[in-house]
């Protein structure tokens, strides 16, 4: 089968690799229908050293069941299917306490033999726990709303889960990508009366109007802690959500977080230490987050999507083939392109 | 009146300074009958530039209100009061949020014409906020045990709810200091099953055992990492209370949290950045804490201590008077003491 490859920084290819085979009694095969590029997969697109790739990449997808294991029960062939960023037994003590990005027995897509994402088919470890069955047929114009589940709305949704967005709340939301406009969706989902949504690209920022954002700050650095401080009466916002992961972006987080309030972090950090200074220690600031526990919210999510009550599915703003897929990573990294999604 | 001045590091001093008086009809004058030295006061003890100095120090007391404003109602002079380590209205909003540290109309003692704790006397700002009445008269026992609310049990307090210690819990304290023993003091209080004390005096790890720890870790970094995780079958601690404020520590913190698990710091930090790296956002760690709203605090705790539920003043294991108080810091910056009496 076709599989998409990152052997360095820029260079992304399509090669044949084997096809997946039933290798454990819990295993599942799926054909890909809809996959995406995601963020995240720009940090290799910048800095990939050559000697660490060549990378399986890929790890949101939604498909049909092909084959599976003895041991599974929860889905058929023939089924259409979702998996989350992240595979899981979903039975574990962690995944019981809806942590299961430290899933026992769980993994990443594309790693330790396991196929990744952007290909034809991938071996799904797991099947019971990992897969989400979508009732949806596999031509639904509901797929591109419904694979946002596999990551990107449920980032956005752990980022405000974590920070305990309550109704009233006052939300920031640091970043316009498409996990700033799952957090914008979540905050909404969770009753915040005010959302600020700090980006640079009207575009984007227009598209979180749509979402749910009320305020939109579109400067940078001390200018933007001045603008959201202005507009919260000089105090600051007690939620914030951290959804860039530069060191940039949390400074901007520390600036503008109310006096005992929370940040919650789900960019993927590019950073080693976070900065935090006496005043911080002074005005109780929690930092919270992390990488999202996808799995603990699909079902949670996913009858908004299937009813309408959010569109999701608009954060892709371009389609490729995969053999186009290298095109969709420069798309994305040259910022032409919010999110990508992937014909097989 | 005689107050208590540190120049410079290692230099204190106890000199006369003007006698306070009611400077607003919030205010009250109170004569301390019992301050304490702080694990705080450590710091500029240690280091303090004599540029910067001199400091007017203390800020843990309790004594008799000798003369109110106009405007004081819940204090009258002859009354025992306690006072917080920060002072406060206790009706803003930051207050009534339980955000005392951050009362719109508070400050410090020791600045901006306040007195300090370590003297004969204090005018203390918004008397109504800050002080609580004590139900006890000024030669009881119980006053050792009460001063801690002033301070170093609301802090270990602090550390403890922030965390969101519940029945059941296994916690870990790391610091064996007297904010480490409210913390053991306040992680039983609040149910846990598991306290583990670390810490490498053994008359003070004693002492924490005898206040609910039941556990006692007097390893050091890696090697205290490794003892915890064995003892928590490799998993670590979901509620981790850094009491310490060194990096060291807070490292060891991240090292010992369980994947998912909260550090709460109340250390004073002495450090710009914390360490939080890839594999720390891969594992959901949440820091939280800060400087403690003692005053939150103080109704909550007192019963206890008028009871003998608790001991808390157990902590203190010398006393001074005023006059020797130089020597108090010398004892316990070279841990002769745990932590230091003063009787003006």
């Amino acid at each position: 089968m076709r599989a998409t490859l990152m052997y360095a920084a820029g260079d992304v290819r399509v090669e044949t690799v084997p096809d997946p085979k039933i290798q454990a009694p819990t295993d599942a095969v799926v054909r890909i229908v809809l996959s995406c590029v995601c963020g995240s997969d720009l940090w290799p697109y910048k800095g990939l050293d050559s000697a660490v790739g060549p990378l399986l990449m890929g790890h949101e997808f939604l498909g049909v069941v092909e084959e599976t294991g003895s041991a599974v029960t929860s889905v058929k062939p023939g089924e259409v299917v979702l998996a989350p960023f992240l595979w899981c037994d979903n039975t574990c003590d962690f995944c019981q306490e809806g942590l299961h990005n430290s899933c026992r027995h769980g993994g990443a897509w594309g790693a330790n033999g396991v196929d990744g994402g952007q290909g034809e088919y991938t071996r799904v470890p797991h099947a019971d726990g990992t897969l989400v069955k979508l009732p949806v047929p596999e031509d639904s114009d509901l797929l591109p709303g419904l694979l946002t589940l596999s990551d990107v709305l449920c980032t956005g949704y752990h980022a405000a889960h974590s920070a305990r967005v309550q109704p009233g709340d006052t939300v920031a939301v640091v970043g316009d990508g498409a996990v700033g406009q799952g957090a914008v969706i979540s905050a909404k989902k969770l009753g915040a009366e005010r959302i600020i949504l700090m980006g640079r690209h009207s575009d984007r920022t227009d598209l979180g109007r749509d979402f749910g954002a009320t305020d939109v700050v579109a400067e940078r650095g001390a200018e933007a802690v001045a603008r959201v401080r202005d507009l919260t009466g000089g105090d600051g916002v007690a939620k914030v959500l951290e959804c860039v992961g530069t060191k940039d972006a949390v400074i901007t987080a520390f600036g503008i977080a109310r006096n005992g309030g929370t940040i919650s972090r789900v960019g993927v950090p590019q950073y080693a230490e976070v900065p935090f200074r006496f005043p911080d220690y002074w005005r109780n600031i929690t930092l919270t987050g992390g990488i999202a526990p996808a799995r603990a919210y699909i079902e949670r999510l996913m009858p908004d999507v299937l009813d309408g009550t959010i569109d999701p599915g608009r954060v892709f703003d371009r389609t490729v083939t995969l053999d186009d897929i290298a095109d969709g990573y420069r798309a994305m990294n040259d910022r032409e392109a919010l999110k990508v999604l992937v014909r097989p």
